[in-house]
């Protein structure tokens, strides 16, 4: 997606350690016009997918998943983060590894809002090791939800969380794909 | 907010201790046509206001907060909770205790998203005992920013934060306001 590339090469700080920095429009300032254009062209990519719910994860993936479920016409559910739960019978639940904090978090949805008619779509804002994206994944497993995709706004597909996703056999989606970000620059996949 | 007060009606829980559950449409299931309509009808009620960026507070503030913004055409910036930091120099922030979790948290905003030119505008999906609210109105006096109002999707009138808001001069919107949750019911202030 051209208005996300150029955004990214606009405003995206690179810093060490394969870090792409984009709060200034996606994670912490956001731009509500382009999470809407973010929203619709998912709503494109995904229109024969017959998504009736889109799933997240908080916080980050919010913005872009209202958007994406709007031009949808369905549902949005955001998993909730939290530390490890002892009463769970209500929750699917799966555990997240986050290697920028280093910790191990739990992520539930509510029961009540998934059944085994519905065909999600994931949406998150980072694709990289895809820990998020796997726990969401085994929440849907665990509720015997069909995935009808994945949608990311920015993958590093030198990582992991890319093939993670394909050898799940998942139609994948991402609206701007980093190649490398090498000698402090972006360079995006459609570059190569 | 006839539209608002109706989904409440409909799907709202009403839970010991005056707790208003809505998790079906606003806070972990999310409406997005809902959340289009509230982030027009906030553009609507400050629409005279010259704000410049609209603020929340991560999770549940998230999606009403994106609308509003994409309704004013403005960035909305969340801020991010976490344990107390030691390292806060390009951080404003405050602190909030959560009555609900019994602890305190601290929130912040990167320095860099606001200055003193800016009017902001608070977005939050609860007012009840107005922590998080003041922790936002903290940090803006922090950051020498000009409050130009609070909206809040459902307020509970009958407690303290109501009143907090508006003893410090501020425009206050609720597009709900819950003036009792006696017997298992929702009474709204504008049905007294």
């Amino acid at each position: 997606m051209k208005l996300l590339e150029d955004r990214i090469r606009q405003d995206g700080l690179v810093l060490p350690g394969d870090v792409l920095k984009v709060d200034a429009f996606l994670n912490h300032q956001v731009d509500p016009e382009l999470m809407q254009a973010m929203g619709e062209e998912f709503g494109r990519l995904f229109k024969d997918e017959h998504i009736t719910k889109v799933l997240t994860v908080e916080s980050s993936g919010i913005a872009p998943a209202i958007m994406t479920a709007l031009a949808l016409k369905v549902p949005m559910i955001f998993a909730r983060k939290h530390k490890s739960l002892t009463l769970t019978d209500n929750l699917y639940t799966a555990q997240v590894y986050s290697y920028t904090k280093r910790v191990n978090n739990d992520i539930s949805i509510d029961k009540r809002f998934v059944d085994d008619n519905d065909r999600v779509l994931i949406i998150d804002d980072f694709l990289a090791n895809g820990q998020a994206v796997k726990g969401l994944m085994e929440i849907c497993q665990a509720a015997n939800v069909e995935i009808g995709g994945v949608g990311v706004v920015i993958e590093k597909s030198f990582q992991k969380g890319h093939q993670m996703v394909l050898d799940a056999g998942i139609h994948l989606e991402a609206l701007a794909s980093v190649a490398s970000l090498a000698d402090n620059q972006v360079t995006f996949v459609d570059e190569l």
